[in-house]
């Protein structure tokens, strides 16, 4: 029988394995625990705020069990509704009592969301170069893992670090980029898209010419291009048949990408920093995007993220879930129960963190040819370890801003 | 000649006299303070840590002096942009630097956005009853006090207290509605709409009886009808003139307020929960609202709101500013400064703070006759006191959430 | 605090150093001065006579520190209302006061808008030829000078002149187009759409190959094409990566640039015959256009310029103000001040006054390496030399027309 | 045959019986003299600056007989076109020229246009009162005067002086409002919307009940409403069968009518701060108006206005040309020729002129029973008397302004 589980206590929790995660810890009065990831990367101690000052005495005593009920309740009582930190607030809280809901049914949580529809999740890399020859390697490297959709992102000549380019020869190693910078609170990145967009494009003809037509092939143009720059590269991008153009404008305002949608074919992947399926409506409703960028984490738990996919998927707009290293291992097991079990899953990002993560946080997923799988355990399949926790002690961390030649803030 | 005011330094001040406020108060190497109001009710502690872990960090050794500069650094650079908490952070440091700017030049703010429109912003009291004869008790204080604009919010008989009932007979007395309590983690209250939408046309059938047809009445339905409810409660409240019908629907999807226009032409006012002019977008380009309720504090600031305002302009639609008790007088001080200045002011909501607040604040702007004036002083015209502050810790409040007959969580 | 600045008067200056130009000079009764373009070429003595007889009367005795108001007012009271003659009015005033207002708050004009967002203001230079040997002269000279983004117009083979032909050899010299002739009443310019369109194209590529690919190149096609027309010339330069395509077609029907916008992604500057926010609405709702043409000095001034560029904005479309030399330096300065403050700066034209302007207009903005600054004294920076402006009487200066072949008047 | 009628000369007339005039005389090498309206109420002196100081010297010398031809020559070849001063001064010189083309052809200019459609162009006459008993005196005056169609402002009780009211007792005699006042710059008069549309509705009840259902009543709110002020005085005026509700609301965005159309049926008049075909695309395609307000003197002349009204024949939307004192006689003559020409003639607002502009203006027109026809003299049937302007000097005077309560700048 299912009586009420009722939730003795909500514990944040902040450590810093290689780099910070905020991770919820719900506990019911039997005793089982639901893990539930709260990382914003660069504003994490204000979500851990929201949580330990203004959610989780809220949560004592409440059914573990109400899923949709707590859900709502967070988001409505919130009254200051939407936007990032609320929304991975309650994401936290809603991936931990779909934690708690499966251990409970003895279940993967995937089985609770309708079971398998897939045998695994294709995954997608990262490779990039500080020029061709660096990138070349770096794919090298992401194939013979057995990658089969690999994301490049180059550096531009004569324009110093871009987006997304792993400092140092990448060698073949692991690919180990963190924008989020440790030292230096004002990390200012210069950029240029003109000179960007011209030099983009040659990169894809040589990626295609050196590793031929079956690999997928994505690109992250993270927010810097006007609706008529997006729309022209992603039509000097088509001979290369890219998987995915990410990110091409900001996104504050949707309507701006009829126009790049009326001039090229090139798929387009969108919102990684939204957070709302209402976020996602002139996108979806317009046809405007091809993939979903959203993440468990960052947009409200399992529970809001099926329901906005849900949504795209009359539309056959398909998941392209954000889960680079900043997603915690309890964010990347969300997710990764949910590509499983949803019918329009497209693909889902994947960073290996570092070997220390793997102290903290024990998972059950396993990568293997280019596809992942969340694992059979009860729940979310993640464990947490507070004495590996208590060895990496918080440490603030920036984001960088981009700033245009003449010194004009630009979207980073 | 004007070098630059670099900031020295950014300090988070958490006070409660009678109720929480975050201030934001920054310092520049010359000595000159700005201050700026982050107070989000009942998320106070999650903007707090924003602007202390990671914005104030990144604000020593900037220029005041460019403020459009920072605010699209800390928009633009905080990568997961937009939402409640996000935003106010971004306003404290936006009304601080205009702060400052007008200290430096020695005017008051509103000379710097273009000088005064008005004489004076006219404001609207809330007067309450838990029946009619209370709520005449309390209409008949505000019109005393000179106030020429009223809203009026009563208890649905048979439906214990609904929003914005102030406790207690009024007899005259202060208004002193606090929806976020001190004590009480969960306070439930109960709501049942056709209720509620067959009461209301009643009483304002009897204010307009009572008070003839002069006095401007507004009402808040506080989110709580579905389109179609709205749209009829509207059309049964045209025969009493209302000044305006306040947030009649959630406004997650704004495109729902198309069946209420279509149905009535009560005007509309709509937006304390939102944040930006991107969520304002499709209200005012579909013309679906009469008033902006978007306040200094929860939308990015003056720089923000100004661009929002002159937005709505375009369309005929006006400010209505949110200002009940939680925006501090720092916030309510920007707002009258905003007020003044702008032409498509509509009017301002205004509830005077309890006694000790003026302990802590010391400001210069100053009602009479039902409307308001931010005063004469360079700057915003506020003083923070740290002696006083200190005697008000901190003190968690939540507001509430309200739950249909048959235990449906709804929109508080 | 701050008392008003009374307005003791408004006087219209016209003066003639090499060109004529229209100024208002506001005088409080503290004697501060401000000074506004009001240069309406080929059409000025209306506007003087509109700021003369019928504005500056009404000026004396008002507080020069109500920018808005005086806005408002100006525009509101004229009835008939918007087209050049009265925005350009209106501008002249608005600026002056932006001008008093930086003097009495001891601040340079972009201070108050909100400071610095750039180091300088990117600026594009004129280079014009009868061929492309002479173009090629002109285009050197202006790289030598430093300028990184330059406007190229040149002589269509059999067909006389076009628009934007400096009369002579460049050799190198500086660039002296004035289409409004002070002698000959009614220039008429032989016109050929299809033989310019078919020639253009080519001059492109030939100065991307003779200047390479990181040059800014633009282009006016100044209001000839159809909308056909433009839809192929913008497909047929897309080779050739232009940094963008002004004013392609008449825009009374802005509707039109829906089907350019279809057939290319060549981006499209407009706007220099426009006058208020409302002109451009169509254009920058629809994402018609990627740059904004419009100046200070005939869209109302410094107030209703940045509103309309902060409307543009949301869409992420751009400023790219007008700015030959029939904006006078008091225009220019106006213009650099509010490209150096707003976020959504693109670009600015520059094209350098004779030197003998310098006699009668000194001011602190300077160039250097291709963009623009300006200066840091109080106001907008400029002052005016009676005496100087004395030497150079007001001489009447005609725009030409064009014709067609056939003899059809069409868009000069 | 005909060969051409070269220009001689054009000069500006400016006289003041009672009034302000500004009046084109252009005269051909043979004599034939033609005659144009270009007063600009409030801003005469700008349109006699654009007029003398740059387009008369263009005209010597061109063939009276191109209309089509110098149209397009003055609207493109002014390069900064739209607007009311350029559009007003084009106008005159487009009457002008039809008038001298009908004196050559010996016919009226209806005659030119096409012929007369019907025997006489209905006018409507304007009424207003202090009160209800001072309107019905004014109404009877004009009942007794022979008008079917009449339009009615009245005082608003506590308001002072509203727009359109006659100073003094009506007592029966000739309606003689002129808001543009010669003495007093700024004449500013307070406005309270709410309170106007609180007692409108009761005045047309009022009058309906006093004067029956068959005389045709107009009303002019003056650009004073919000769009849902108009929507909700628009519905409540419903019963009382308006012949129209003219410039419901401010015309700069003229979107926001649809919001007024969607809530009522009582027909739309708008326009006469328009210009040209462009300025109504958007009333006219979206069936936002039902009557064109333009005036043949403020929109291009004849040859503009034709096309405009040609235009909105496409959605049965009829003329309803402006026609007040403002308009000069040969405005007047003008809008009559193109009344009796056109098919879609709706009404002509008429106003009779001070006695004293009888003597300068000898016109042709003539009043009988409601409607007015142009007479049969050729051409506009007007002619000046310069002996007689001699005696009526221009003196400058100012339109109105208006302001809210709180002094906010309202639309006059």
């Amino acid at each position: 029988m299912t009586g009420a589980a009722r939730i003795r206590s909500a514990e944040v929790l902040v450590a810093s394995p290689s780099r910070n995660f905020v991770t919820l810890r719900i506990t019911t009065e039997d005793g089982v625990v639901g893990l539930g990831d709260a990382t914003l990367n660069g504003r994490e101690l204000a979500v851990a705020s929201y949580l330990r000052d203004h959610i989780a005495p809220l949560l004592a005593g409440l059914d573990a069990h109400r899923i949709e009920d707590t859900w709502q309740f967070l988001y409505r009582s919130a009254y200051w509704r939407r936007g990032p930190v609320t929304m991975s607030a309650i994401a936290a809280v809603d991936m931990a009592l779909w934690d708690i809901k499966g251990r409970i049914a003895g279940l993967p949580v995937y089985q609770l969301l309708g079971g398998a529809s897939r045998e695994g999740a294709l995954v997608y890399a990262h490779a990039s170069g500080a020029d061709l020859e660096d990138l070349g390697d770096s794919v090298r490297a992401r194939l013979e893992e057995g990658y089969r959709a690999i994301r490049l992102q180059v550096a531009v000549p004569g324009m110093g670090a871009g987006y997304g380019i792993s400092s140092g020869r990448a060698s073949g190693g692991r690919y180990t980029y963190e924008p989020a910078k440790r030292a230096g609170l004002r990390v200012e990145e210069g950029w240029d898209t003109a000179r960007y967009a011209r030099h983009l494009p040659g990169v894809f003809e040589w990626a295609r010419h050196e590793f031929g037509s079956e690999v997928m092939l994505l690109h992250d143009a993270h927010h810097r291009l006007t609706p008529t720059q997006a729309a022209r590269l992603g039509r000097d991008l088509e001979p290369y048949d890219l998987f995915w153009l990410e990110d091409c404008t900001p996104v504050e305002n949707p309507e701006v990408l009829r126009l790049v949608r009326q001039h090229t074919v090139t798929p387009i992947a969108i919102g990684e920093v939204l957070n709302s399926v209402w976020d996602f409506r002139t996108l979806i409703s317009e046809q405007l995007i091809d993939y979903v960028r959203a993440s468990v984490t960052h947009t409200g738990g399992i529970t809001h993220l099926r329901r906005l996919l849900d949504f795209a998927a009359q539309y056959q707009i398909k998941s392209g879930s954000h889960g680079p290293t900043d997603i915690s291992p309890v964010g990347m097991a969300a997710a990764l129960h949910l590509d499983l079990a949803i019918h329009n899953f497209g693909i889902q990002e994947y960073m290996a963190h570092a070997p220390e993560v793997a102290e903290v946080f024990r998972t059950s997923y396993r990568y293997a040819d280019g596809s992942m799988h969340p694992g059979d355990e009860p729940g979310l399949g993640v464990d947490y370890d507070d004495d590996a926790a208590a060895r990496f002690a918080y440490s603030p961390a920036y984001l960088p801003a981009a700033r245009l030649v003449d010194g004009t803030m630009h979207d980073w």
